[in-house]
């Protein structure tokens, strides 16, 4: 499919200039979408995401994660978890979703986002249309139970500031595309539910 | 290629979690690569930019222009044109830039990137493997004699502060991958003496 022969017809439409979302769609086989999830400290964000994209390139489709461990190192390491800091925070993944969208991809953002508002504003900067808002409900005591890093432990002794469930609130999304309660469900079982609703909107 | 069939198998492998890299490549059938362009304005950077996006979806790869008009009035809005401005606007693109190509996509940037300091930067972010630099060269002589939005009189009168060679410096690239005077060369040309180097590193 790749080669750099010139287009055989010799004449370039010099002034066409910008590549439609169409021609996008048509080049990935696929309606770009961001698959928003959100959820407590624990509640899967990240297995999820990855088991996600892992099912969706294997199915064809062109995927991409955006969680802590490429955006918090790296685009945001200017940020803490401040209230403010972490709508900024959520302000420039929204942004980068929408640029991965525009450029044809599904992307998958891993990120607590615990504030009503900022989803508010990631769905608005990503445009409705593409905004596909997935809760994994796993309740605050299954979550602060699994604990494998040990954070709930620190934020009761007050050693982490602002952690969410502990210090910091987590509003609970009113109206997602699914809700998933990733304390109850198995991994597997998860991952299904949410590839059957997935699928049909991203299927070009 | 896209179904929502389950693996024949049914036993997917969920402790693999995370897609490589190398598999990326495969799913894309590209290297992903940072088209760096820096210039004046007016040295036809979004020009060749979005010619060159063209070009590459013509031949099957997935390509994505990052520009003023997509970032700097959404990702960079709080930003402005000032030195340290200037080099965080860098810093974010050039951290967009890195995570495209990790999603798989050949990026092109359009931006002054007056600095020699900041170039260094987005550099080290994308990788020395996968940044491409382009310097589009035209004098300011000719880039101030097109001003087509009227800038470069602007500046003149003092009305637009820190403009790249007027009010603020532009550090000539030492070594980029090609350097294209598109004062003298006219726009198909460049294209062509582009993808001539090009095509051979995104080639997979």
């Amino acid at each position: 499919m790749n080669d750099n022969s010139k287009p055989s017809s010799g004449n370039v439409i010099w002034h066409q200039g910008r590549t439609t979302n169409d021609a996008r769609r048509h080049s990935l086989a696929q309606n770009p979408m961001t698959v928003w999830l959100t959820g407590l400290s624990g509640s899967g964000k990240s297995t999820v995401a990855y088991d996600l994209e892992y099912e969706l390139i294997q199915r064809g489709y062109k995927a991409f994660v955006l969680d802590g461990d490429n955006v918090r190192h790296g685009l945001c390491r200017d940020l803490g978890f401040s209230a403010v800091e972490r709508t900024e925070n959520i302000r420039r993944v929204a942004e980068v979703a929408r640029l991965m969208n525009d450029s044809g991809l599904v992307v998958i953002s891993a990120f607590i986002s615990p504030y009503e508002r900022d989803r508010e504003e990631a769905r608005q900067v990503i445009g409705d249309s593409d905004y596909f808002e997935v809760h994994l409900s796993a309740p605050l005591s299954v979550c602060a139970s699994r604990d494998p890093k040990g954070l709930y432990e620190k934020a009761r002794q007050g050693r982490i500031p602002d952690f969410t469930g502990i210090s910091a609130p987590y509003e609970i999304p009113s109206n997602p595309a699914i809700r998933l309660d990733t304390g109850e469900l198995d991994r597997q079982k998860c991952i299904d539910l949410l590839l059957e609703k997935l699928i049909p909107v991203i299927r070009y």
